[in-house]
């Protein structure tokens, strides 16, 4: 049986959120084992981190497949379901906006995020007496190379959700449970204001409606994409 | 048509190469259209960022179409040629892997090499009395961060290829194509030494022996996947 090996707070509630869209039942289609993280560091704990080789977060096991990484695992598992209606297929109008915010989602924003994310770490977590030079250092790479880039994708998405409820168009597609916890993810820390970017916070809110998102929620016990935050 | 918009040594090459391995004819099936970066500071040029809203290549239009972001391009092409055998099917064995390397290539290996890039260029590119302490910074998040993360990728990278030729198994498939790329990079200025990862680097000459790659190389006329490296 497919097993979801779930790090709590982590990219892995796209994965049980997929589930949940596709009405698999938990226990019965799937075997959700959940992990928490280390409280000293709050990385992956160790037994999580010996089962996953790059040690990243979702991971998940099918009788003698091991599979890492996000956008894999939901091809695999729509592969399994019926999914025409989540994976827009050729003959499909929403194909192409489907394939463009899918990848974008893991290929270009997650990362944007990712690197903002460590850059304020690189700010904050440096000894007092190194806090202003540090920062400087890190402003100016972020002006030049993170700055624009950020911009530009936060634009584009929120032209995208202007024009449509969805990424993918009218209809609510993976596109946007993958896009789904970066947008929330940016609308907390990344820069992704509410004043400046409405409709992208009308999408973040709009999950929140969807039954199996609250499901997802309901089986993780304890989510919060973003502790402390 | 479909009309490449081709950024020099860039991942560009990547969407070139594909349609080549497609058996697409340049002129007839699709567009080629070559743009020059800048000679100022390497970057595309205006009307490049002007064509693409995030203002990154590979970028394609086809009639009222444009789309960006390397594998969303990768499957809309796919979707429009006989590529079942670069794009294995649900049915395929080589369908997990596949699915695995094609968004692992850019869903994690970019970034991270991308990340390596910004931080080498961070070290070299501050006024040299602030070399030391950026040199220190850097190198702390590259040992935190970074450092872990690539090994484990590398060696992931090198356990795939000793044991098949090719990323999704014995085939050659798209999954090789968007690795391709990154490999190269990887093996020029990524901490991925011929002395350590042997099958990485058979894998690297592999490419160049395909005709296809040979086509693409020469539709190009100038490509250098890292200039001055």
């Amino acid at each position: 049986m497919l097993t979801l090996h779930y790090l709590e707070n982590s990219q892995s509630i796209r994965i049980l959120w997929l589930l949940e869209e596709l009405g698999a039942k938990e226990g019965k289609d799937y075997t959700f084992k959940r992990y928490e993280r280390r409280k000293d560091n709050m990385l992956a704990p160790d037994d999580y981190k010996a089962l996953s080789p790059l040690g990243t977060a979702p991971f998940i096991t099918d009788g003698d497949l091991t599979l890492g990484e996000t956008n894999a695992i939901m091809d695999y598992i729509m592969d399994r379901f019926d999914s025409a209606h989540l994976r827009p297929g050729v003959e499909s109008p929403l194909r192409n906006r489907y394939l463009f915010w899918f990848h974008t989602a893991q290929g270009s924003f997650q990362p944007l995020m990712t690197d903002t994310f460590v850059f304020n770490a690189m700010k904050t977590q440096v000894p007092f007496f190194l806090k202003p030079i540090t920062k400087a250092i890190v402003s100016r790479v972020e002006s030049l190379f993170l700055g624009p880039r950020i911009k530009a994708m936060l634009g584009q998405i929120e032209a995208q959700l202007s024009e449509a409820k969805w990424f993918a168009g009218d209809e609510f597609t993976a596109a946007d449970i993958v896009m789904g916890y970066t947008m929330e993810a940016a609308g907390l820390r990344g820069g992704m204001s509410k004043y400046n970017y409405p409709n992208a916070h009308r999408f973040i809110a709009a999950i929140y409606e969807r039954d199996a998102f609250k499901r997802a929620l309901n089986i993780d016990g304890a989510y919060d994409v973003m502790p402390g935050t």
